[in-house]
């Protein structure tokens, strides 16, 4: 007879967090999901939502996430705090910081509360799109570690190549999962909201630096929803609204199995040029 | 000779903060911007904003700010925390707490930085609209004080009447300012990005308690931008993209003179239904 380790998800392992007998939780950086400069800003986010799923005290499921990105992540190990700043009868509020040698690197707040049946309707459509299939999958950049955890495959608007010059739109429609296969989860669904490469490297055609300061992500999927969805890839679509003074802001869109709005997400990004 | 005492504007008197010495300021709700329960969930934000702009640390001008509305604010005073929790070369993140009583009714977040001149491109276009003169103003219904400070002329999408029945788009669009005329600024820019009413009113064509558990906004116009502003009418247009579980996210743009897009705007809204 043998036994076999199982052994955790890249993903599981980037957002694990040891908690602290000071009421903080510990975790660290993994190479799997580092960016060009500090960690993937999906996974921080995923990692903060994290602290507050993990916190004995949470109440519900996530309706809201706003993660601000205040400065570096260096690799090595972060504290994370999470603090309930109210809990009402059937919502609670929290607030988040991540720091690194006392220096806070990452702020986020966070609403949780019982979901409760209502009237529903969906007013936004998906993008059209082909069947998963019948797109290829996306190389990544060797150099950006985190995009080979996505199984990625592009229906529009597709990573610019050297010559591709300046496009009119910005929007890019994909059918993106996390490889190996994951069941989605709330932390993986907020990752999924930022994983988008720079609005900005489309309409331009090309890279230059960019970095998110500011994710919002609305969670509109039941913990039902995301158990259906199981690790299916879901259809996510982004478009930058303005590009000016440094900064522009984009808008995205996670569709999941049966033209299901998962979660609806919006981010102000930096940029240099 | 005579002299004429000036007044505050009512959105000034309404924002306006007294600092304490322990670092928090204090401020008071004002009748003219009371909602249903407690004041207008836009002068709450553009209150949280104006902590931020008077603290003696501030750098630059608002880029992003959230607000979480964690708790009605009772009539009366309330005290306000601004905290710079990172402060970088050129962008800075604050942390804000509403109080009454000790107990936290409003946080908020918002990152303030120094606009450099790049690259610049609206990627959407304003709804189409006639000449604010074209426009009746449209009359607000006297138990919601806080809609007779802003002068509101539906292009689409108006307060339904009882007999409107369902509608199958949310989308309103609207020429509006302060009553009276006040030259815009980031605080009442902030407040403009609130000024719809809820979307499900217009979707079932019927009231229902609603109101906004978390609201983010994008600030894409400059000091300049808002300077050549002045006291003319914006043009706000909003959308819902999801119902359901006693939640819908709204998506909003504010649009100012020659085009200009003066900010994006999205929130997380509670509804019963």
């Amino acid at each position: 007879m043998t036994t076999t380790a199982t052994k955790a998800h890249p993903f599981d392992d980037a957002v694990a967090l040891a908690p602290a007998s000071d009421g903080t939780a510990t975790g660290r950086t993994t190479a799997a999901y580092s960016n060009m400069v500090g960690p993937f800003g999906g996974i921080t986010a995923a990692t903060l939502l994290r602290a507050v799923l993990d916190h004995p005290e949470r109440l519900g499921d996530p309706l809201s996430l706003t993660v601000n990105y205040a400065g570096p992540i260096a690799d090595g190990p972060f504290a994370v705090t999470a603090r309930p700043t109210r809990t009402n009868r059937s919502t609670q509020h929290w607030s988040v910081e991540l720091r690194q040698d006392g220096v806070v690197a990452t702020t986020a707040t966070a609403v949780f509360g019982v979901r409760r049946e209502t009237w529903t309707s969906t007013e936004v459509t998906p993008p059209p799109a082909p069947a998963l299939d019948a797109v290829d999958a996306a190389e990544f950049p060797d150099f950006i570690a985190w995009g080979h955890n996505y199984e990625m495959r592009f229906v529009e608007g597709g990573m610019p190549s050297p010559e591709a010059g300046a496009a009119d739109e910005s929007t890019s429609t994909l059918w993106v999962r996390d490889t190996p296969p994951r069941p989605l989860d709330y932390p993986a669904l907020a990752a999924l909201c930022d994983v988008f490469y720079p609005r900005v490297f489309l309409r331009r055609g090309q890279f230059a630096p960019a970095g998110t300061v500011s994710l919002t992500v609305y969670f509109h999927a039941g913990a039902d929803d995301l158990t259906a969805q199981g690790e299916d890839a879901v259809l996510a679509t982004a478009r930058a609204q303005h590009f000016g003074d440094g900064y522009f802001d984009q808008s995205a869109e996670v569709w999941g199995r049966d033209g299901m709005l998962l979660a609806t997400s919006h981010q102000l990004v930096y940029f240099k040029g």
